[in-house]
């Protein structure tokens, strides 16, 4: 008869621990990210301890010594793994018991390593979303810093793809801005979570929820997808046809095949990059369903996503700072892409102001690009009397109309384009970021 | 030669619009849900274009008298729609047409059916949110009444689904409530999304960005999330195998087949959403993706993604409230699955204070677990001589560690299972919810 | 005390069945799509029954009866659902009871719901992929036509939306009749899962896998991305910038605001829903992931997911062949973005033909490109002194390069942009339509 | 003034290349995996190029002797990577170079990256394809061997998680075997795709489609999701609550706090995989959504992914082989799970076949249900008087219908749970397997 874990049928492994299990089994290949946040949770643990009479004072001062030598272990590379160290907990526990001897043993009364796990990873993430929160501040900064210097260049907003109506390029670059901004909404969510400063209510809930990495990674989805939006955007301004834009060499790569091109790389990566991060948060909701309550081993699926989703998301912001900072414009070519039936809507506004119900002023408006089209000219050819044959409201003033500084000009409304709300739009924006870095630690170095 | 719309290849259709197109571009079919917001939307408008001089005191009075006429046809059900009603906006603005003349036309004047569309959409949400939240809130008090009044129920914690130590029901039940319960975060996003409050930054972003549905649907994929896994534990609760729970005739369906069996689907449905909201989140965020900034019909699916969920969470939360209000448990199965081997850890505790490190005590009880296992006794069977063999520090005492009630009573620190610590988490709770009350409108009656 | 059904705590229910729960458990509401097959399929059943000696002949012939008029109401429209009919089974037997008497009860001898639920989906998707697969086909048919009729029409062929070298305006739709063809493979799939000719392998998988639904759903989706990225290019190509083609005023649609605009809505529909499709795909996995083995109300979700990608599907290639067989496409303009740069690559294989190693040539060519850049001129206004600075290799018959014409045709391995090599495209378009054809029943119509 | 490619505003770079941009655009870092699919195509290119007449006899050894030792290198581990090589392409190449000088430049003749990119991972897959198809072989060749020799030990078959009737063991392992087996459609499918015994049609469609990519991601979802639905099933037969199966210590891991638990993570790790692996399925989707035609750099995004991917399902094959092979079952707590109850529907079966329709034996056999729990005794504890005053076609033999074998050995349809029906499907997965390895190449090592 087969002994309990032996082998019965088939398989290729016989002994007390298949190797692939236990390569299976471990984290530590990636949990190890965690040394320091794995520190840091068992100083605190053990003043805990202290303080509920667990272990001494000398007890504890032991502990606290060991676990900082550990740590230099760790930053200075010295650590050394062994075979059976399985997660980062595990490891630190053993090296600690090296160091220290029997004490070390005292430092898990009363916690489990699930406990750990979603401690330490609360940790690395409060960190680890400053340094994020730093890096789109500074892309959003170079945004901003861009749109006040472009201020006065017109080109043609478009919806559905089609040209629509002229607006300022500051504009667009701040629409990009703002988009690119959930970052007040995602401080506030990340601070409930990860400051601690609110005691997780239940015990069988603390292990076992992960709202706060599906949280992160539904943020990071969504940044994601704002920002392949703006790259987009850029690399349409960058074909041939458009030329609004071009794109710095140093963001560019050249064809292997074709001597004459310089591929948008760096924007195609981002725009790209918005599939893998919400691939990362769809595959952990997936984990999630119907998972029963309290902590499975399925819940380990959280880390790899975390820490690949941070390396993503660090460099993506830094590579579009990088592209919007060195973006040569073509201002003649912008300039050269408006044309007078981009000013039908304020042709219909003319006639709004004299009185006409906008409904009817759509409507002539509307006979007056049909005319200019099947005489073969330009909105703005048509002379009065033409105009006149489709509403006697038309009058010599109508000229006005098309000077595209003054149509822009017009849009004064909070959000608008006219030159007054873009300039209160970057001051939202300054004062936004100010308000980030006054709440913020100092710059955080990037990793 | 082919004329400019002919039809020039292939393909079934002849003439000016091919209907299947038209039926394809048409969203009336949905978003005719919409009909009270868009109405509150242009009456808020025309008060808009009146304070700016662009409607007369008696034209703005006209229509609103006139929205008022189209709000009151819709409650009344005698709203007609046209063929060429292709949104809920163009049918409001047509049937105003019909009632007051051309004054209508003079309502649509500087904006666009994409700014209808997007404040419409928040005008909704923010109604049906609160909807959704005070649903929400009375599934949680139906878990917080019934975690009070069966607080002294002991039954057995799992990890993993395995035994681990005994715990209240009512731990369990509170677990539930406050995963339940993103309701605090998510209030604070819709708000500041949704009370208009705030002005949006930026024109082009407005009409474009659909974070406010994004983030609505990620709340309800997270929160279906929750409610799959507490379905989950009562499914296996309910089995003949666990025997902790019987589900009311009221949520079960008999099998077609076997007269035998009672079957949990109401509890099967809920576990099962989570897939169709989370598909849906899923959709909207791959729609958006690399999408060119401001509107493109792209957005239009946004709708249907909101109102589907929207119908969905609130049978879901009708349904769970239900289920939890009507439950059955059996008290004398759940005592009868509380066995010594679960209070191992406990049996290490009494170690530790006798002032043994947590690691050796616990390897301590695991070879009284294994001795039990050898003898064939229950762990609570050795002899006070046979643990002493393990350790000296084993004394008469050792005979409290076996009582479940004192086991669970040593879980005081908050969010514990003592009875004190289960107290504190149902008046917090209590409190959360009369917060929650005291902010929203009087219980909105369920659609 | 409270009755086993009873409510204990909360909730708003009383009575023996919650409505809301009725609601929820009930699918009849989508499930009435299935009447055809699941009167198909109970009359295959009882044929079955008789075999067995399970029914009398005379029985028999009474329950086919029944069957046929229960189908002739439903076709007829006259079909009276009754409140209990929670799905189209029991309804369907509920009706034939009322038709036939007793008899009716043997026809559920040795069958459960679960069998019919599964056997009536198969059923209707193999009718409904066939009319999908015929729709597919009059698209690609419609493509393959326009490919041949305009062979000779060349414009840029675009690597990263850069202009890399002059291809057939054939040549790219042939890429999108190709690409928009998972069709054969799609029906190998679909007739192994739905010709019946193969019998299930085991009764528990039977009732419990839906990898028939999953696929036809990752089908649909894969198809969708394909369609969603020939609309992407359709939408550019349609853009003022690059002016190649216009879309039939039936499949655009105008501006509420701005009265020249025209936008390619159709075109966007078809771009957004690749993510509402992939959305019902992604919340079925989710929903199967984890589930136990055999029935569980979970399944319920397949069934709304395929009815609606189904519908999604058939407009979807309807519009889409609507657009492709009216569009207009403007030859000049396709002509005009040809520039001599994109020739940069047959300047270097001229060189290669010469003797040059590619590489030199590839470095040879990127001279002649700066040189003619930095002089302000076209790469084909060099001349031959200046080109014979880079390599003394260059020489009259250089001026051959600049051939548009020329350059398409040296593309005439299989799959390339030459003449000969288009057509043999088509050709094989040609054939595999054929021998879909053949093997389809006669053009089903759609619905 | 900026230069072209200067800094403008902001950011931290200043440069001719933003190392973080290099670091984003290379791929070196996994397509490193690619180097023997990479020196293969190239061997074959160079071949092709020998024909063609663009390369000597001398020179294509010249460039195969060199790709062979690029390859050794590779082997051995000597291959030394410079700083720019940003991909596997670019390395091998510039290795070439310097092993055979100029020459290695022709290699390039013709061919872009973009088609290297596709025609080595199409080569990679072929090869892994092999792999993992042997691997999935050999955990279903442990199931059919366990199914075999455990013929005959019954169990209740459940839904939704009832217990419903009596079935053999055996029927369950099949049910997984056969659920686990997508894989002789997907043998067609991938062969379809990577012998390359058929030509792509269209050069355009060659370098953009991933639908060989997209139907690999997709076929390991499925295959996941059949494998959490497996694991999920073992999970609940190994609680203590069901005792049914016992998983062996290789595969199972201990619990940090409480010393008498065994957990069940191997069998949690798989059902948590679905997860990531769909979602890489999902990402790879949302990546190709609305993609310009043709290659762009957003493609690279798929490589990871089949990397992950083709790892992950080695490691979760190899892992659930070894759980099975393991697995020790408890036939008595298998057999004791049994009850009565379970047989109500051959109780109506049994009044069927004495002629009365299944609606009324249904009818009868539940008010017998009904009656036994009334009175508190197992269904078949009524006595023969009792069962006649609910039906008078009851009489002495329905004893037989108690006994659980006799109840099993009734399903002898093809499918069904008879131990000839087990048989049979035990037969038809075997031959499977023979078909599978004569088509095979001889047993891969997994890597």
């Amino acid at each position: 008869m087969a002994s309990e874990s032996g082998k019965l049928w088939g398989g290729r492994f016989v002994g007390t621990v298949d190797p692939i299990m236990e390569k299976f089994n471990s984290s530590i290949a990636y949990d190890r990210h965690l040394w320091e946040a794995d520190v840091q949770g068992s100083k605190a643990y053990s003043r805990g301890l202290e303080k509920a009479g667990l272990l001494t004072k000398a007890e504890m001062d032991q502990i606290l010594h060991g676990l900082d030598k550990v740590a230099e272990e760790w930053a200075q590379g010295t650590f050394k793994l062994n075979p059976n160290d399985e997660d980062i907990h595990t490891a630190n526990e053993r090296r600690l018991k090296e160091l220290i001897g029997e004490t070390a043993g005292k430092l898990h009364t009363g916690r489990s390593r699930n406990d750990q796990v979603v401690t330490d990873l609360r940790l690395w993430m409060r960190q680890n979303c400053s340094t994020l929160s730093a890096l789109l501040c500074e892309l959003i900064r170079t945004m901003v810093d861009r749109a006040e210097a472009e201020r006065d260049v017109l080109f043609p907003g478009y919806t559905h793809l089609q040209r629509a109506q002229p607006i300022r390029w500051s504009h667009w670059i701040l629409s990009g801005a703002i988009a690119g901004n959930p970052l007040g909404v995602d401080r506030e969510l990340l601070r409930a979570e990860l400051d601690f400063g609110a005691i997780t209510l239940n015990s069988m809930d603390a292990t076992s929820e992960r709202d706060f990495v599906a949280e992160f990674l539904f943020w990071a989805s969504l940044c994601m997808t704002h920002l392949s939006r703006m790259a987009e955007d850029l690399i349409l301004y960058g074909t041939k046809e458009f030329s609004f834009v071009q794109l710095s060499d140093a963001y560019s790569t050249g064809s292997s095949l074709m001597p004459q091109k310089k591929n948008p790389d760096s924007l195609e990566l981002i725009r790209s990059k918005a599939g893998r991060v919400f691939g990362r948060c769809a595959g952990l909701l997936m984990t999630l369903k119907g998972l029963p309550s309290t902590y499975n081993k399925d819940l380990q699926e959280d880390k790899e996503a975390v820490f690949e989703v941070s390396d993503t998301m660090s460099a993506v912001l830094q590579v579009a700072t990088g592209v919007i900072s060195t973006l040569q414009i073509h201002r003649e070519n912008m300039g050269r892409a408006l044309s007078p039936d981009m000013l039908a809507t304020d042709l219909a506004y003319y006639l709004v102001r004299k009185g006409m119900p906008f409904r009817q002023a759509h409507e002539a408006s509307g006979k007056a690009v049909f005319m200019a089209e099947t005489k073969g000219v330009a909105l703005n050819q048509l002379s009065l009397q033409e105009l006149q044959t489709i509403s006697p409201l038309f009058s010599g003033d109508v000229s006005h109309v098309w000077d595209y500084g003054h149509s822009v000009e017009q849009y004064q409304a909070l959000g608008g384009t006219a030159r007054s709300s873009v300039d209160w739009q970057i001051g939202q924006l300054r004062a936004l970021l100010r308000a980030q870095q006054a709440e913020s630690p100092p710059h955080p170095s990037p990793k």
